[in-house]
C-alpha cells in the first residue's frame, strides 16, 4: 500500500486536443527546506496551463511534488524548475507556476513564472 | 411526483434575440465518479453564455447535470462533453463551462473550456 | 403616508452633463412570480450607467422594482425588460442591469444586458 | 404546475420520538408589507425547534412564509405570530424564531422569540 | 417633507406582553463631536433589548440617534446616556448598548453598558 | 483497484484510551436521494465525538457515507441514523452528528442530533 | 485645541515630480445632509490620484470633507464637486472620486466621476 | 506640534461610575523589540476593562503604547506588565490584556492576562 | 547557521508565576507522514496553555515540531503524544492541543485533547 | 546573535536570467515617524518586481526596511525612496512598490510608485 516520491510527471493523451481549454490544480501542501539553514520552507504551488497534445495525470502531480520534501532549495529558483519539468513533460501552450510561500522574517514571498509555446499569441 | 435524469437540454426560444447579453448558472451539485477507482467525485459547474437563438430551460439543465451521477468520467474530458452538449442544444454565441473539483490527493483541479461562434469578435 | 408602486421611473436633470461619469444602484429586495409556478422569485438588481441629459430618481426607482411585485416574468425577460425601461426614461450614454437570482433547484442564475448609444465608444 | 400560498403548516410524525434533537431552516425570502406605509419589507427568518411528536415539512414551510407576502405585519408582532402558528402545529419540545429584517431609515432590526414546553429544563 | 432630529424617543405598546422575548436594532450611522477638538467621531450603536410594556418605534429612534449630530460628547459618557433615556422612554426587562467608534490615534474604542430591570433573573 | 460502499464502520483500538479528547470529521461530499421525487440531495456532515474503546478508521468512513448515495432518505430520519450506526461502531463516550442540506425550496435546512454514554456527565 | 471645518484643499509640492505615480486616500468617514429632507446621508468616499506639480496635504482633506457635514447635497453632485474642488487644488495628471453612500429605501448608490488632464494618455 | 512617548497612563473620573460597564480599545501598532536578537516584535494590543473609579484617557494610551517602542521584551513578559500597569492607573474592577504578536518562525503567539478586583465576582 | 529538528521542548522560568494567564501558539506548519501509505499528511496545530513554573521558549517548539516531519504517526495519536511532552517539559496549569490535519478522501479531521493539573478548578 | 538593521540591499545572481518571471514580497510590518509630530506610522509594503541579473536576498530586504524605523519620512516621498533604492540594488526590469499606511485623521492613505526598465514594453 505503500508509495514513494517520484520526480516523472506522467503525461497522458489529451482527449480534446482540438479545443484550446485551460486547466488548474492548486497544491497547498508543498514542502521543502531553505539551502542556508536546512529549515523546511512551505507553499501552495498553483500550476495553471493550457494542454497541448498530453495532460498530466494527477497522482503523478503528487508524487512528484512530493519528492522536494527534503531537498534544499531557494524561492526563486525552485519556481522556476518546476515550470522546466512541467513544460518537458507536457509540452502545454501555456504554462503558469505560482508559488506563494509562507511568512520568513515578517515577509510573505510569491514568485510567478510562465511559458507560452513559440505559437501562442502574444496578445493573450 | 418523481423525476428522472435526462441527457436532453431543452432549448426554449431567446425572448430578446436581437440583444447580445449574458446568462451564467452556477450548479453547485455535480457529482460523477472517478473511472479508476469508481469512487465519488464531486464539483461546482459554472456555465456561462451569451445566448443566440434559443436559451437553456432551468430545469433541463438540473435533469441534465443529474445525468452523470453515476457514471465514470475524467475531470478534463467530462468539462468539455458538458461545453459540446450545451452547444449543440444552444447554440450560442459563446459559452464557457468552469469546473471546480473538490480536492483529491490534497489537489484542488478547475477545468475551463470555451465556444465561440463563428462570427464572435476576436477581441472579446 | 401610503405610497403605491409605479412603472414610471423619474428622471430629472443630470446636473454635470459635460463630464461622463457612472452611477450605480444596488436593489437586493426585487421580487417577481415564476410565470410558470406562481412561485415567488427573489433577486439582486445592480444598475450601472453613465448618465446623459437625465439622472434617475431613486425614489421613482425603488417605486418601479416594486410593480414587478406581484407579476409573473422569466429571469432572462425581466432583465431585458428593466434595461428597457431604464434606457427609455433615462437616455443615458450606457447601462447594465445585473439580476442575481437566488437559488433555484440547485442552481444560481445571473442575467446581464447592456444598453451602449449610438456614440458610445466600441473599445470601451 | 401552479401552486398557491396557505397559512397551514403540514405536521408529519417525527420519525426518531425518542431522542432529543434539533432542526433548523434558514429562509432568506420572507417578504410582507409595512403596515403603515404599504411598501415591502424583507426579512430572513431562522425557525429552530426541537421536534416532539411530529416534525414540519418542508413544502408546507415554504407555502406558509409566502402567504404574508401581501399582508401588513409589524416587525416585532409578525415574528411572535410565526412562533405562535408554528408551536401550534408542531408540538415541540423548544422552538426559536429569528427574524432578520432589511435596513429601513438606516437601521437594521432583528427580533428573536422562543417557545418551551412545560417539561423543558429550565437550564437548557 | 422635511424632518428634524429629536430626543424624543416614541414608545407603543408591546404586542405580545406575556412573552420574553428579544429585539436588537443595529444603527451604523450615529454621528457626535469631540468635546476636546470639535471634530466629529463616528460609530455603531447597536441596542438590544427584552420589551416590557413597550417597544421602540423606529422611526423616532432614528431621529433621537441624529439629535446628537452636532453635540460634544465623550465615548464613555454617551453610550451610558443613550442606554438611561432608552430605559426611561421603554421600560425594558433588560437592554444593552454597545457603541463601537471609529479608529482614532490608532485606537479602536467600544464601550457596552447594560441595564437590567429589578425583576430580571441574576443567572440570565 | 476499484473500490466499493459499504455500511461497514471499522473501529480500532483508541491508542489514548485513558484520556477524555475529542475528535471531529468533516465531510462535505454527502449524497442521498429525495425519497418523494427521487432527486439528489447534498449536505456536509460533521461528525464529533469522544472515544471510548474505539476510533473510527477515516477510510471506512468515506465508503460508509458513500453507500447512501442511491438510496432514498428524509433530512431528519438520516441524520438519526448516522448517528445509531456510529455509536453502534464505536461506542463513543460522546457523539453528535450536524448534517446541513443544500437549499431546497428557498430553504436550508440542518439537522443536528447528540448522543451521551449512560456515565457521561449531565452537566457538559 | 479646537480646530474647524474649511474648504480650503492645502496643497504642497510633489516630493517626485518627475515620476508618475498614484495615491489613494480612502475616507469612510464623510457625512451631508439630504436636499429633500434635511436628514444625514453617509457615504465612504475614495480619492484615487496621479500627482502633478503638488500633493494634497492630509489633514486638510479631513477639514474639507468635514466642511459638507451640515449642508445639503445630492448624491450625483457633491461626488462631481469634489472632484472638480481636487483637481483645482491639485491640478493633478489623473484623479478619481468614488462615493459610496449607505442603503436608502433598500437601495446603495455608488457615484464615479474622474478626471485626466490635456496630456493623460487616451488608453490609459 | 511634536509629541513624545510616555509611560505614564492618564486616567480620568468615571462619568458613570455607579454603572457597572465596560470598555475595550484595540492598538494594532504595538512595537518593541526582541531582547534575544534585538529585531522588531510587533503586536495588537486589546485591552478591556470595567472601569472603577476612573477611566483611562485615550491619548495617554498611545503615548504609554508608543514607550515600548524601543526597549527589549519577551512577549509573556510585556503583556503582564501592561496589565499591572493598567491596573494601577484605573484601579478597574476588571481588566484583561489580549497581545496577539505577529508570526516568529512559522508560528503566531497570543498571551491573554486578566486582573480582578478584591470585589469582583468569581462567576462572572 | 544550519538548525537541526530536535525533540527538547526548552523550558524557561515563568516572568509572572503568581498570575494565572493563557498562552496561545498557532502553528501551521505541522508535517507527518501516513503510517500506512508514507504519504505527508499536513497539520495545524494550535497549543493553549496556562503556565505554572515554566513558559516554553519559541524556537524549541519550533525545532520539536520539526523533528515529527519524516516520521509515520496517526492523527489521534500523535495529537496526544504532543500533548503529553507539552506537560512534561512545561509543567502547566492547564493545556491543550488542537491539530486540524488537511483533508483526506474528501474527510478533514481535528483532534482535541486536553490536560489539566490536579489543582485545577474542575467548573472552569 | 543580534543583528542590525541596514540600508544595504543585497543582490545575488537571478538564477533564471533567461526567463521573464516575477516576485513579490509583502512586508506588514513597516513603520517608520511622521516628520510634523514625531508620531510613529505603520505601513504594509508590497513589492513587486521583475527580476533582471539579480535577486534581492530576503534577509537583507528585512534589515532595509527596518532601517526607516526611527526615522521621519512623509507617505509620498517614503514610497518613492524605497523604489528608487530597490530599482539601484536590483536592476530589475520591472518594479512597483503599494505602501498602504494605516489610518490617520480617519484616512487611510495607499502610495504606488512603479519603475519600468529601458527595454520594458509600453503595453504591458
Amino acid at each position: 500500500m505503500a508509495t514513494t516520491p517520484s520526480r516523472e510527471l506522467v503525461a497522458v493523451p489529451n482527449p480534446h486536443p482540438d479545443r484550446v481549454y485551460q486547466v488548474e490544480m492548486v497544491c497547498p501542501e508543498f514542502t521543502t527546506l531553505c539551502p542556508m539553514t536546512g529549515q523546511p520552507d512551505f507553499a501552495t504551488i498553483t500550476i495553471t496551463y493550457e494542454p497541448g497534445p498530453s495532460i498530466v495525470e494527477l497522482k503523478s502531480l503528487k508524487l512528484y511534488l512530493w519528492s522536494f520534501r527534503n531537498e534544499g532549495h531557494f524561492h526563486e529558483d525552485v519556481t522556476n524548475l518546476i515550470l522546466n519539468d512541467f513544460v518537458a513533460a507536457a509540452q502545454p501552450r501555456f504554462a503558469r507556476i505560482v508559488a506563494r510561500f509562507n511568512v520568513r522574517g515578517g515577509i510573505t514571498t510569491t514568485v510567478t513564472a510562465e511559458y507560452r509555446s513559440d505559437n501562442y499569441p502574444a496578445w493573450a
